[in-house]
């Protein structure tokens, strides 16, 4: 397995970045953002996603020269629109906004309307810890996921990202509403085996672990059956209430990939509230109580979120990334 | 079925509240909770939740005159201590301060540690909802659901609530992170049924629709497997972190029910980004686009969240609360 060393990767990033003709800035946020999600073990939204995202920038369906304007703001909320920009650019300026508020006034909501796909959600939840807050965000996207009941697509799988800083590295949950996201599924299709747990239905309705069925019917799981669903509807609603921006019905007319989604980043600063390293103490007590859980067997084990990427991260920084060779090539090549 | 008139109800947890030296003020807000819940579907934290309240008031669990104080706060993030009072009056204080902020603000975030049960989370949207508002609230608890991997409990089932007003009546979720509740799993083993779906793990490891086989594993399915568990361990860390009280952690030291609990109370107010009348419309054309999904078979049926609610309400309203006879007599008897 090849693996590239992170400054190497985000240098290769840098250099096609800048090729295409993006600002130095620009250059310099993207290729970190792209080179920090395969550094945590996010392949699928870090180098594997970058061939795809220069396609749009090259295709004109992302706009590298728009930018982020604020349109109305009342207190603390803050409504900005992407203009169809850089979904990382964009997604990292309302986040730091955020964090920017927050730092004045406990809490910051910045809502925005017209993005283009953030890669992934946990790098803003994680930009909010990096400045000592805790960092909550969401996105809608396309109707990939049936209401509970039916078998027609009407909700998007809206992740939840979730963020708290913790010294000996963030705690994280970044996890979308399916129960296993599209490219899971092509992934166990693609090596022949089954899912380990349900993951949709077939086209009889009767729950299946096998990828191709679910690929068949078009009914994949939302987490929780119709809890999912229903939590997939509200945060859809609440991103288009605070954004003035689309709902996953009016994305559903692009019928593309996600171009002009609504998002929302929450900053929220509890540092006033606690004397030096106590929450740290508190949240140790929390973490070392929910890993004495014991394994169910010697093949299962315990982690808490974020954990898994603190791992990755520091093997990935040690030995260096693990690249797919082919994306690595055409990269290069670019 | 014998049915209660709404108002019948209220009158008479009214009558038994005053007798047990609660102030004209705790009286109404209090009855109001209960006969509201049962008015809208949610008998198990309505009638049916009444008399272990009441019981938990004489034995002096919980204790009436304590009163919800501010302890901290940080522009529009605030501090509360809810001194064991009774749950539902602290987190009603709480919700309407976070509301009332969010008027002046945008935002308004109150986090309060030490209260007792809230008995049904979506009262506070609703109450959010009331006063134009986005609402969002969670709350941890006694530790009921194993991490991903173990068969050892370290984990509330964490509700999560969202309400969004509509001028067709609220749109609502409060869904809580096990998959199915206890109250749940004890009615289908009560009437000797298994469960629609899997709602847990046997002692072998298997999942199952057994409830009886669930009780004997304490292995509970959190909503969306590693997932839900994922989102439990989270929510009971910012809600820690905001509070500054107490984590499931120490809340199973506790070993009984709910005491003590950390919850959070957030309100934001989008009107300003709206004219009259077009928050509704757009949300109009997202239920319109979500209640056109077609049913799989004649016996299924497509809800948005709350619209469930909204029917039981209207149901009851007309011809009564419907009541658990043994237990309306017995509150006619106190």
């Amino acid at each position: 397995m090849l693996r590239i060393p992170f400054k190497k990767m985000k240098a290769e990033f840098e250099r096609v970045l800048k090729k295409l003709g993006f600002t130095p800035a620009q250059v310099t946020l993207c290729a970190k953002v792209f080179s920090e999600n395969s550094r945590d073990g996010i392949y699928t939204h870090g180098l594997n996603r970058f061939l795809p995202f220069i396609k749009l920038v090259v295709d004109k369906k992302i706009n590298i020269h728009a930018e982020p304007k604020k349109i109305s703001s009342f207190g603390v909320l803050e409504q900005w629109d992407g203009h169809y920009g850089p979904g990382m650019i964009n997604a990292s300026v309302c986040m730091r906004r955020a964090v920017a508020i927050a730092k004045q006034q406990g809490v910051g909501v910045v809502a925005l309307r017209n993005n283009s796909h953030w890669m992934r959600g946990g790098t803003y939840g994680l930009m909010a810890v990096n400045a000592g807050c805790i960092g909550i965000c969401s996105t809608n996207c396309i109707p990939l996921i049936p209401p509970w009941g039916s078998g027609q697509r009407k909700l998007g799988n809206n992740p939840i990202v979730i963020a708290v800083p913790h010294k000996n590295g963030p705690l994280l949950i970044d996890t979308s509403l399916a129960q296993f996201s599209n490219g899971k599924l092509q992934f166990y299709s693609r090596v022949g085996k089954k899912l380990p747990f349900a993951g949709g239905f077939d086209v009889e309705g009767n729950l299946t672990r096998d990828p191709d069925k679910i690929k068949e019917s078009k009914r994949p799981l939302p987490i929780g059956l119709w809890k999912g669903a229903g939590l997939a509807f509200m945060l859809d609603v609440v991103l288009m209430c605070l954004s003035g921006g689309k709902a996953s019905v009016n994305l559903e007319k692009e019928k593309t990939v996600d171009f002009g989604v609504s998002q929302v980043f929450i900053a929220l600063d509890p540092s006033k509230f606690w004397n030096d390293n106590e929450m740290d103490g508190r949240l140790d007590e929390i973490i070392t109580h929910y890993l004495s859980a014991k394994p169910l067997t010697n093949s299962d084990y315990v982690h808490y979120p974020g954990q898994g990427m603190l791992k990755a991260r520091e093997e990935n920084l040690r030995l260096g990334i693990p690249v797919d060779e082919d994306f690595w090539k055409k990269i290069q090549m670019f």
